[in-house]
């Protein structure tokens, strides 16, 4: 299983360039955006180059700084401090090429991520996508997302060249990869959970593998729709995309694993963010909780943003909300087969923006963790 | 203070007349359309005339029965038992009169209530309006729903001779009334804590009065707009239509105040239903916290539909959410000139469907409280 | 599989004697104990017959009346209408029998159940028991309830005599019970969902059944804990009690199962009530959606309380929150062979305190809905 | 009004002075203690000198590191980076000495924190205790906290020379105290509000002020109750100690009120932390919306933690939560006079932790808003 294969081969961190990078965000109005702003703004290695902010031409007309969009990261000019109010201006080539971007983050749907990453990747551009449109390699799973490419040749061709962004799976690949596909924040939960396990060959896979994912209501996006409103999500919980989540060819993909040797439910909770998923498996041979422990640590050895909990000490919503970590915990059945594993993260960062932080990282070669802690 | 002159007087319940009464409910698909749906199913005067179902033709396209519309209200049709689901049916003048409807609900946006009433009641159908298109008397107050009729003089006229319909202030012109005009939610809460009192002549009017209400997401409506998006509701709270809410005037032609001797902010709280109104006055002479209760007490002492709590008893939104009470409650500072009073109701019932309920028993001659406990 | 024998016979339903029974209540300050209140009070056929309402002595002393104890509870004594607040008085043997009690409904702890059943009995009083302390026929599994017995040959087999009381598989014996045992909310939920596939023999058991269950915080009683804090349950969601909860003997025993056949894990959900349980299995044969739909609806096919949903058509917690249903939806993949069926409850009332009153009309030979919708 | 002299004055910030501090926080099992922890574990000047932690001798029993009690606040100790968990240890006067601790942070109940300050001071370290032992200098004020001293005269001494912890108002003093009382969460969001426009002479005090607060429950502390219980808080709103909270007597002090001029009524909101101050009073003359900004921004001018809104634009919750600041919003009425102030934070932060750390920036003579962004 080649996908796994790079893990635990980084036993020494890439030696810091503490250089900075001209980066920009395209979508910063949505809430993954948000995020990004928050982290970039916050970033050690950033500190001399501020992002370029930009928005869809109607939703930043008369919102014309990052201030105005999201009040909650104003920072005061005073006497003394502070900086002015960072811009979000309309998106254009223009006026990407003009900032000199190196990195481009696309918190954008798919269908815009799709049409803007050949031209990015024309001009030179490194490209960071957070939607769906370039994670599945196999045009049968991509098909979910009823792409329709100007020049499908090289929208192919790209198709193949895009890295998992899965820190923990792809680190070398990803540290020179010009289109980095940020995985989608259910699958992450669920591939960081059962990576370890499958690379061991542990998990016997005839009985296959049932996955009960939770998810807050950030999931679906700032579209305000009868799902999203208060009175659908609140006091409430619903199983949706039952055998039919789009996120499901990332988990075949990633773990190397067939249709129906893997079982996929999401949930949607009644709070703004986080997602738990419960994993069920039997293990191949009967096993220690040590033994499984141990397993996970080893491959995360060198995986500064994920936290492997002790045997029983299993992970809650609120250990991960607001960080950039993927919290993994487990309890084994007294028969010493049956597995229940728990893997937790928030859905708008390790699920989606301080993830794209981390591929950033990896890409510029600074420390993995960089402005995550 | 004819406004107020009401409540003291029916001591006697008029008297019971179970005869049923053909009722219709237009604009079924929202929130308070399903409440007076579940009301109306279970009243016990109207067991042998099910309610005639109205809804946008748009809506009631596919989903033809209240159980699709609304699933929580669905009942089996079991061996031995059970109703058949009742038919949601575009909203239509003929199938309105075709159907003897007597009383005509209309949970339906202010301009279309605006437009429907002068029909329905050329058809001698009596409204119970929930939206509010015919609450307000004074046109200047009303100015503020920018309606627009095409007979004018009609329309004026009618605004007139529409009834507000707080039954515990009006009973008597209810009972009458072809057009009752069933009030506001925050309206209904501040205005049963205060009637008495006013009424009363307790009230320091020259040093104002202060009503800080807080609503549930529910009070917003069904259409899925930034403000009722999960993400903006929850975990938060924030004040809106500070000196510019609708239902302001309300409170002036209700309770016979002025612009400036009353104030109310409305707040959104992150629940789903639910309302609570902190009023802050003075009384114009010291009092004790006896004679605020019994000034309270007698003033509802015929009423079913509001609880007056102990001094000092301060009701919670818990205590009345899902009832069709309003509870109002109170503290009296140490020097006994300044008050607190602390109104509750449910916003979708006794802020409108239970409320417009409790109209209907009134205008048929039964229980006022009947179907509602 | 006998217990399953019981569902589709009734036909029929028992013709309604509509003679009051008198009834008891002890436990009545915790939430199912408000619940089983309200049920009661507005039972059609206990209008002649106030229930008693018992209590802790510490929790009554100064909380006399039941709408002390639950505000939201309280009607007015008003000009012509309601009735005095009923009185909650501490727990006697004396006051039981002076009362002529008939039916007790102990909505107590399970130590405290344990005790009492045995007198209750012998006083000729029949008992619905809400707690776990008699649901469990096997000593083996009924051993996590630690139960310490005065006189443990009668408790053994009063053990055996107690039927379980799940009215939609034991009508039959409910409605000649002296004891029966009200099944658990997560059980209730899980054992409703698979019996009708499980009588069927539909169900692979070799592949073993997942039951990941999902329940809002009242689940976990009154007391307050770290776990009921609101600080632990909002914006959190945490499994607990892997591989060890409770209800599994439940789940063996009602759908005679062994325990490496069925998994069942328990999650906090923060929402105050409501359960929704999804559930994975494979099917023997390739199957049709239309034949489990089949299956389900002709195994309620004289249950009132259950509502089976058309395939595809998934309940939501929402739609049986403050009802007396549970309801039963499912997906099957194109595989024919994979089924996720998802099973929603309200943890008070279907899990709770709706069940203890259909359980009271199954044994008063009354309709077994009644009061319940 | 002398508390009220020392805003304006700063105009330059103090010189930065980068050497660390030795710290140690008591308490750190809380919910402030935690966010201490973590701030101080960030804060670039202290990354040199870990702060000791300090718990009750039976929560940190078989809980010895900080990620223990607070998983939320892991990091990994991973190849290449990451460092040991922080242990937390029992509270003793010998540690206290032994680690060399400069300032202590006392996150501790009111008993506790009177108790240990005179010994913290008597060892020359110098103390900002986050409880309410200390904020009040008139004794009838601080009698609602029933403190009993072992040395009274002491205490008294102490209790005068206790400066109030809220920098926007008492830099100067704080920066040279011994004993910094930091304030109260409600008292810190309405003081903020209030202050520049009382200081200006523009509020009528005839009229009186009317405080409506709303807290997330948070602010009710870890001890699991009847009132944290997620059952209380869920989907509900309440009032609490009308008239009466302890809060109150910071008002009057700070502000310079009397007790008829001003009326603060919490309100408990079921979030978990932020709260909003709704204010209401009158101008002694006719005022436009750009003086009274003017007012605002001109106060706070030289303050980094204090965001001033633009005329209209409120503040929310979710703007501030999980950040340092106080922000502060307003309507003015179309007569000029009414004027309705919403000032929020985090009760956590602004209303605890991070105006404690704000406070060690300036005792120290660091960049007030130094680990705070």
């Amino acid at each position: 299983m080649s996908t796994l294969a790079f893990a635990g081969e980084l036993a020494t961190a890439p030696a810091q360039t503490r250089i900075s990078m001209k980066t920009a965000v395209a979508g910063v109005t949505g809430y993954a955006g948000a995020e990004l702003a928050r982290l970039l703004l916050a970033h050690p290695c950033l500190q001399d180059a501020e992002p370029l902010f930009l928005g869809r031409m109607d939703a930043v007309a008369d919102a014309t700084t990052l201030y105005d969009l999201h009040p909650q990261l104003a920072r005061n000019t005073f006497a003394g401090g502070g900086r002015p109010a960072p811009s979000v201006v309309p998106f254009t080539w223009q006026t990407l090429r003009d900032s000199g971007t190196e990195v481009l983050f696309l918190a954008t749907p798919h269908e815009q991520s799709r049409e803007w990453v050949p031209e990015a990747l024309a001009n030179g551009i490194r490209v960071i996508d957070l939607s769906g449109a370039w994670r599945l390699h196999d045009p049968a799973n991509a098909a979910v997302y009823k792409l329709e490419d100007a020049e499908p040749a090289l929208a192919s061709s790209l198709q193949q060249e895009a890295v998992y962004g899965c820190p923990e799976l792809h680190r070398d690949e990803i540290a020179t990869a010009r289109l980095v596909a940020n995985p989608g924040c259910y699958a992450t939960s669920i591939i960081l959970a059962l990576a370890p396990l499958l690379q061991a060959g542990l998990v016997d896979l005839d009985h296959g593998v049932v996955c009960d994912a939770k998810s807050g209501v950030s999931g679906g996006g700032k579209a305000a729709t009868a799902k999203t409103h208060f009175m659908y999500a609140a006091d409430n919980l619903s199983a949706y995309a039952v055998f039919g989540h789009r996120h499901t060819g990332e988990l075949l993909e990633q773990l190397g694993l067939s249709a129906d040797q893997i079982q996929f439910t999401p949930h949607l909770l009644p709070i703004p963010r986080g997602i738990l998923s419960t994993i069920y498996l039997r293990l191949n041979e009967p096993s220690t909780a040590a033994q499984i422990e141990d397993t996970l640590r080893q491959f995360y050895a060198t995986s500064p943003m994920v936290r492997v909990r002790r045997a029983g000490d299993l992970p809650q919503i609120q250990h991960v909300v607001r960080t950039g970590f993927c919290d993994i915990g487990f309890e084994l059945a007294p028969d010493g087969k049956r597995l229940v594993l728990v893997s937790c993260l928030d859905n708008l960062l390790k699920g989606a923006a301080s993830q794209a932080v981390q591929n950033l990282n990896v890409m510029a070669g600074w420390n993995e963790e960089e402005g995550l802690l």
